[in-house]
């Protein structure tokens, strides 16, 4: 299986319903939540949900919808990190940023109405009555809260900033890659496979495969802001090393760093073991997104 | 009954949970987090769902904790009213503001993690099992969501930002106190209407109390940013004026809108006309709201 082509499947039917659920252009800040939702993008977390819920093979008609709600959750956090005060970049996936679009403001503002209509997405009434009970929707909603919150994805971003300029150690650093990106990763794999009603022991591999790729992901995505090129990522390339942030590479050089990488790969990959066909979207996900170069 | 006395003693309920449920000091982030929610403050919001609770008679032992969403919700949207970007104070509820105390970033990403935190509360498992149903549950994460999202709370503060310095007509304005604040005091009316199993037509009585009284305190703000006294409102009279945005008492005059206050806060006490004494601490909140000085 190509990952890239089934994550390009996959982002059709997330595109779709993010663009009839989101609010129409009839103010600013709607204009906003539109301008960066639906900028493009690979959609590798609701895709990730997706083939998690495959490999447990689900049957839940809701699946596109709470995936969906991780992408809602990237996007606010992608306007927030941009803004002046935090890593201050003007350009984002190839078009201005949206305080450079719009204003600080409506930035920040959009930014809080993504993550608010994620929850309000997420809790909305399934499409079928009796399709996912009740309680599996609550247990969707808090890992949704718990991966992007505090001890999550906010809590490495805000150690992250805290961190600039700053001698920190490896440590340290693979700290914040783990909540800053890792535990979204994680909380769109285990999404996914409570939509797909995973027994407990499905779910514990499924997360450990997530750690994995999450990991894999972050340091990639280290080795491209060194090495890839400005038109590619849409914005500057080494701009991490201009601002003084630690990268990976910067502590382990290019080579380790990749090797990292792949190991990581082969043991997200390993944990699929006992999935058989119905991981494939995994495992090409997890290939894709080792070879990727932007 | 004395409303004061009833916020009071349910503000006192609603900080022990907050303290009890907010992450310790262990990062610049919970910290920032702890400053603006433990700063003091009246609960109103709260205050107002778990009256609204005890006028239908309410028994869930949840109400507490999910009254306790509202106020993380406020403080959250207080956090990023005050920065730079948007109302630029300084100072809040007699304190320096989070991005005085801390940084412009931490005080974005300490609004975000409040956010979300109020999702994460809403969807834990209640006390007691079978206390409140799943389906109610998730009804008041979606009031959460509707009241602070881009129809409700954020899209007020949209347009507010947007109408700095701009003619703008009495119609506008009370759109955006209808939505900037109104929007969540109706969400807290009827969050604790729904966790008291409020019949559809209570909660509908309840909802048009929530609506003039909302009106009505955003008003009563407007004249006390113009009379009030700076160490009473912990921050600089007449800021509003200063900055060229729109009051009420702009458009009436004083006068008149106290004559508004008054003429709305007798029409929210009409609608509770058929709850009885239940309805007690939502009658004392309305008079309490009438004749506040901060």
């Amino acid at each position: 299986m190509d990952g890239a082509a089934y994550l390009a499947a996959q982002r059709e039917k997330i595109d779709r319903f993010l663009d009839e659920t989101l609010p129409g252009s009839d103010s600013t800040l709607h204009e906003a939540m539109r301008y960066s939702l639906l900028a493009g993008g690979k959609r590798l977390r609701p895709g990730l949900a997706v083939a998690a819920y495959e490999a447990v093979e689900g049957t839940s008609q809701d699946i596109i919808r709470m995936a969906s709600t991780l992408e809602l959750i990237h996007t606010y956090s992608l306007i927030h990190d941009d803004l002046p005060a935090m890593d201050d970049d003007n350009y984002r996936r190839g078009k201005p940023a949206s305080h450079k679009a719009f204003t600080e403001a409506i930035a920040i503002l959009a930014g809080d109405a993504l993550l608010t209509l994620a929850f309000e997405v997420a809790s909305q009434p399934g499409v079928l009555a009796n399709d996912i009970s009740e309680g599996t929707r609550l247990q969707v909603i808090r890992e949704l809260a718990e991966g992007s919150g505090s001890f999550g994805m906010v809590g490495g971003q805000a150690i992250d900033i805290e961190s600039e300029g700053m001698a920190i150690d490896a440590k340290r650093l693979e700290h914040i890659h783990k909540h800053k990106t890792g535990k979204l990763f994680r909380a769109a794999v285990r999404i996914g496979a409570l939509m797909g009603e995973a027994s407990a022991e499905q779910l514990d591999l499924l997360t450990r495969y997530s750690e994995d790729i999450g990991l894999a992901f972050q340091i990639n995505d280290d080795i491209l802001n060194v090495v890839g090129a400005r038109t590619k990522l849409g914005k500057s390339t080494n701009s991490d090393a201009a601002r003084g942030k630690p990268t990976y590479p910067a502590f382990f050089g290019i080579d380790a760093s990749r090797q990292k990488v792949k190991a990581l790969t082969e043991r997200a990959i390993h944990w699929l073991e006992s999935f058989g066909l119905p991981a494939e979207p995994l495992r090409a996900i997890a290939i894709f997104q080792l070879s990727r170069t932007s």
